[in-house]
């Protein structure tokens, strides 16, 4: 089968690789729909993480059942599934707490950009649609996948709902979608921090009501200035950088909630500050399989539209394109047909 | 009047100073009946806080209401008072939402150790008992002005509740009265690390279930090998180290919470671990205003006796004795008596 294999920073191929084939009686096989590029993929696209040896890449992903293992109960061959980027299996104390990406039999899936997928647990980590799905759902289904989960994470860690005040920091798919989150969830009022039009329309439409186009302190300052000196009652925080956390953290009032999941790369937080802020902190890898049934569920009835986060579509083969696209910021996220 | 004076690190006295008068009319003037040494009184004491000029020290307080400016509405002259260290007014959006040391106009207590003292925000800061209190309850009332309201704040910052499993880093007057809040919040089991066998026989007093004595990593190992390999669903850090931060992180299992309450000091908390630990954070000074009624009425009716935390009580005019004693360790907690 074809699959996309980084070499080094820079350097994205897609290759000729072995099938993958059932391991465990839990494994499923998926033959991919749609896949697509994540923004953290970029860190190791511009070397931030370091690549090693060459490795596939990928971790959205949703398709059609080709197989499945012995012990496989609920998912069925021929079934549309989607799943989440961090393998569980749904029963461990840890998943029935709703902490799915921190499971004990946890592994995140590497290998998503390519034409089959193997798919352990997968009783605990796919769940399937209601039927096969119209072609224009497939976007959003693949959305929920991670970018949609972690958005959604991101808004109910940072406590967002009726009458609260929510700011969002990053722009990316993820912050975009933290917008729409928190728009469901019942935010009164949305913040997002952009600075990029494009970006700025869709967050209005997804439900945004305030843009700050300031960063840092600066953007702390506006954030402060939209509520009464008090900053706002919930954070999402979809980035990653230390200026990104401590404008989250800045722009949050004393006992609210930030709710971060953008991965930390080279974030020391300051504990006497953090400490006088008396905010809540939480976030890290998002357990989208706990949201997922109900993401389908808004998704299949048309009440989201994630899918729009898309907003450049390829084969495949043209993976390297999608990841120079979204290095440089042409889009904000690429949908990848194998 | 008499209070004490800090005047380097190591050097503390009792010295005449002029009484406090009422300045604004939502002013109280307090005749302390008890005032105590807080483990955060160490950090000047041991010179972590820069000192700078000689300046009076103390924030914990319970005593008799002397005088009260026009504005104050609710707080009475004779009436017996309990106060936060913290100032506040009780009204402004962030105490309504429960974090009164936020509170907009707030001020730190620092001249509780002395015979008078001036409460700002006499109505929002200060709680009246019942009636006067017999005198076996007034090291209890004054536990409750910070050591009980910390701990308790950090109970509840890490959702201590029923069915679940708290571990507790730090054995000083905080940490144990930690214990206590968990054990009264429902906790199933709560697990005391501590290597100094009196405290360790207070903590089992107030609740734990467990003691572990080993600290950092081995400290860590352990309260996971009480906990299924999971770690504690609820961890209260009482120190402010960064070696007690981390043990609190890592003893915590996924999407557990972490309510730390010890005055970070030279902590810088690794951005990408946290991430991956999926637990909340909370705390910070603690909002122990919000806890008083609650408190009040439970050691009222002598069901918690919190005041045990107070191992040696002194007049007034040996303050410098008791902050001996508790910088060597030889004295948990130390009440004054002016």
């Amino acid at each position: 089968m074809r699959g996309t294999v980084i070499h080094e920073p820079g350097d994205i191929r897609v290759e000729d690789r072995p099938e993958p084939v059932i391991l465990e009686p839990t494994d499923a096989i998926i033959r991919l729909s749609a896949t697509c590029i994540c923004g953290s993929d970029l860190w190791d696209f511009r070397g931030i993480n370091p690549v090693g040896q060459p490795h596939p890449m990928g971790h959205e992903y949703v398709g059609v059942v080709e197989a499945v293992g012995d012990a496989v109960e609920t998912i069925e061959v021929g079934q549309f599934v989607v799943g989440s980027f961090a393998i569980s299996d749904n029963t461990c104390p840890i998943c029935r707490a709703g902490y799915h990406s921190h499971c004990v039999h946890r592994e995140f899936v590497g290998s998503a950009q390519a034409e089959l997928l193997r798919v352990p647990y997968a009783d605990g980590t796919l769940v399937a649609t209601p039927g096969q799905p119209d072609a224009d759902l497939i976007p959003s289904l693949l959305a929920a996948s991670d970018v949609l989960g972690t958005g959604w994470f991101a808004a109910v860690a940072a406590e967002t709902g009726p009458g609260k005040t929510v700011a969002v920091v990053g722009d990316g798919a993820v912050g975009l979608l933290g917008v729409l989150a928190a728009k469901q969830l019942g935010a009164e009022r949305i913040i997002a921090m952009s600075r990029h039009e494009t970006r700025q329309k869709l967050a209005l439409e997804f439900g945004a009501t305030d843009i700050v186009t300031e960063r840092g302190d600066e953007g702390v300052a506006k954030v402060k200035a939209l509520t009464d000196g008090l900053g706002a009652h919930s954070v999402i925080e979809a980035v990653g950088t230390q200026q990104s956390m401590m404008q989250a953290i800045r722009s949050t009032r004393p006992g609210g909630h930030v709710g971060y999941v953008g991965i930390a790369h080279g974030v020391e937080l300051p504990g006497m500050e953090l400490f006088f802020s008396g905010v809540h902190l939480h976030g890290g890898p998002a357990p989208v399989r706990r949201f997922l049934p109900e993401l389908i569920d808004l998704i299949w009835r048309r009440e989201i539209d994630p899918g729009k986060v898309f907003d450049l579509e390829l084969p495949l083969e043209r993976v390297a394109e999608g990841y120079r696209a979204m290095d440089e910021r042409q889009a904000v996220k690429v949908l990848l047909r194998p």
